[in-house]
């Protein structure tokens, strides 16, 4: 029988998890400290609801639940939907948008929202990608001005630097901006979506790799040109030239230079007109935070001021900015290894077979209130290999039951 | 669409999810002060490893999930091995020792693990049983002794004493007395698992209704009897009078004492026969908490010394405890409302479509210098009523940008 986490997921060690808890509680403590307040929703969706979503690629990863109770019919015909009702969740918004509109009556407006939690891929495994793996996410329901997504970027920047990042960059883009340049550019309103798929893979094939595959499905190689040359040479400060939608690009502006101006020397805020992201469902600002030399996006997010109205008669303005939990701790595990802030631990050892339990028990808590974390160990025989043993760990020293009344560094 | 969470599920609202994260950050402050290590292992197992397992009626209860990336064999033979390679995880036990195993080289020995996740059982849904719930778990893997047993006890009992409850009992057991008893009833060995099933109905249908199903599936009535009258009279005392085991009796009687003279008078342990825990992978000694006029224990484990085994060539000794989250946040928020651990939260109001969004943020995280939770709101053209609307929440006052120098109460 094999031990091994299933496919394309993994165990987490103590070491590690300490790192995580730690940066989970920072991360939270700032989030909270701005007003948002944590929820929950279960991993499990109807799959109906995940299926009718736009989330784009992501469909193609869902992992879904067998019908549980009742007779499955099963015939070479059956689809997915014949088979299974739920499915886990691929991310943290649609959940988002059905808790809101389940429990609005409650909430408070702007509905400002904690979700940390781990969400479901069917990724091709490789190195730091994993099918189950945790977002830590703010949104702000409720509130259809700029104010929302500046607020977004600030807080989660904070909470970047509040676990040590400094000098990341976050893209911003518009995804009316970039849909009014794709059908200025000759393509038809139809193809925006397809078009962003491919644009989405600039980062990966770069200008001449997304031309090809434009070119490849059969677009108007003159449309590709011009979309190209926009692509590769718009800007903040001339887009007036390219666009005439005087609200989207004042919306850009005003949150570009609004957080440039928080940002201080701390991060970068840019413009960047390749930014795509892949979701179907935002409908305005989107944005990501890129780190160093790292590829992928370390946090992202936008508007989807309509996925909530699939509940609702009315649409609900709402924003949203995920970090990517995996990556952050990736990262930091790489740049500054597993240094895990120190605790004060010792090992309190006792004679194996003792019938002074409840007196070792008492001692330990003695140096619990002084401020230990105090690990009972039964001796072994070769009480000097056990002592060398647990000398490379995070123990600072250790006691004797009914020898040592101070601790012993190893 | 329905927003609503699926089938057996919920949505866990702010004020909730306020009082499970300080529980749950008190829980396990506890279990690492006493030397625990925080891990964590995905949700889904391979179905193979859920399905061989001895969880007993939990494996009806399993959620499944269909396979990918290939061409799925539709017949109406079709099992669910054929349909599904995956499973949500039913328990945090198999898990922990599927990843002890996969993971030994590097972790300490013994090995004290925390595990708090969520599991799932396609349970029927009814009131304060969910399909999706929270455990809070800790193990002890590579102590034969009942050292382990009594330490998980011990800080089990410091946990549930720290997040306020107090006159809980330790109910203790032994699946090797049950075992011998039920075979001295003249019972076969065979039979014992089926037994246990019925006997473990003892709380909800009594002595008479366990006795109707035992007939009723065919037991010989003269076994059935001895059986009975063993299970309503055998005491810690007398034990001796009813099995000849030393050893098994030793076990339970220094468990008791032991957690005894721990328990001071903050809570109890007993010696209860009845006592039987559903799953099948038990093989010592096994516990459980009751509270109050609540049914259903706030925790239970036991000793489960062949698991590991699956994976290794020789078994490994293990026991754990675990708190069931549910039935803790239902008790406490029923006997002592959802009053959460003060906070100081102040709104800071600004004029809506304020260009001055950085001097009010800047304004916002001063006053959390001082130690406020500060949510920012635009001001509503009705600003008496929005005030009004915010007086019953969870702030204390609130500061309009670029009028007040101080907090003003509500």
């Amino acid at each position: 029988m094999s031990s091994k986490a299933v496919r394309g997921t993994r165990d987490i060690l103590p070491d590690e998890m300490k790192i995580r808890d730690q940066l989970e509680q920072q991360i939270l403590e700032v989030y909270r400290t701005h007003g948002f307040s944590r929820i929950e929703t279960p991993v499990m969706e109807n799959l109906e609801l995940l299926l009718g979503s736009e989330g784009g690629e992501n469909l193609k990863m869902l992992f879904t639940i067998l019908k549980r109770g009742e007779k499955l019919e099963l015939t070479p015909e059956a689809s997915v939907l014949d088979l299974c009702d739920m499915g886990l969740r691929f991310d943290l918004t649609l959940p988002l948008s059905r808790f809101y509109s389940n429990n609005k009556e409650t909430l408070e407006g702007p509905f400002k929202a904690i979700q940390i939690g781990n969400v479901f891929r069917a990724e091709r495994p490789q190195k730091g990608r994993y099918r189950s793996f945790k977002q830590c996410d703010i949104d702000i329901i409720g509130d259809p001005t700029v104010n929302a997504e500046i607020e977004l970027m600030d807080t989660t920047a904070k909470a970047l630097l509040a676990i040590g990042f400094k000098g990341f960059t976050i893209k911003v883009n518009h995804r009316k901006l970039l849909g009014a340049m794709i059908q200025k550019s000759g393509f038809s309103a139809d193809a925006v979506g397809t078009i962003c798929i491919s644009l989405d893979k600039m980062d990966k094939i770069g200008v001449a790799g997304v031309t090809r595959e434009l070119i490849s499905k059969g677009h108007d190689s003159n449309a590709v040109d011009k979309l190209m040359t926009c692509v590769t040479t718009i800007t903040l400060e001339n887009l007036e030239q390219w666009v005439e939608d005087p609200e989207t690009i004042e919306a850009l502006v005003t949150v570009i230079n609004t957080v440039k101006v928080l940002a201080k020397n701390n991060f970068e805020v840019v413009f960047d007109f390749s930014l795509i992201r892949g979701m179907g469902y935002y409908t305005g600002l989107i944005f990501e935070v890129s780190y160093g030399p790292y590829g992928s996006a370390i946090a992202g997010g936008g508007r989807y001021d309509n996925m909530i109205g699939r509940y609702e008669k009315t649409s609900v303005p709402a924003v949203g900015f995920s970090i990517g939990f995996e990556r952050i701790i990736n990262i930091l595990m790489d740049e500054k290894g597993d240094a895990v802030q120190d605790e004060k631990a010792v090992i309190l050892f006792y004679e194996p077979q003792t019938d002074k339990l409840a007196e070792v028990i008492a001692l330990g808590d003695a140096w619990r209130k002084k401020g230990y974390v105090v690990n009972l160990m039964a001796m072994k025989k070769k009480f000097g290999k056990q002592i060398a043993a647990n000398d490379k760990g995070r123990y600072q020293g250790f006691l004797v039951f009914g020898r040592d009344e101070e601790i012993k560094n190893f």
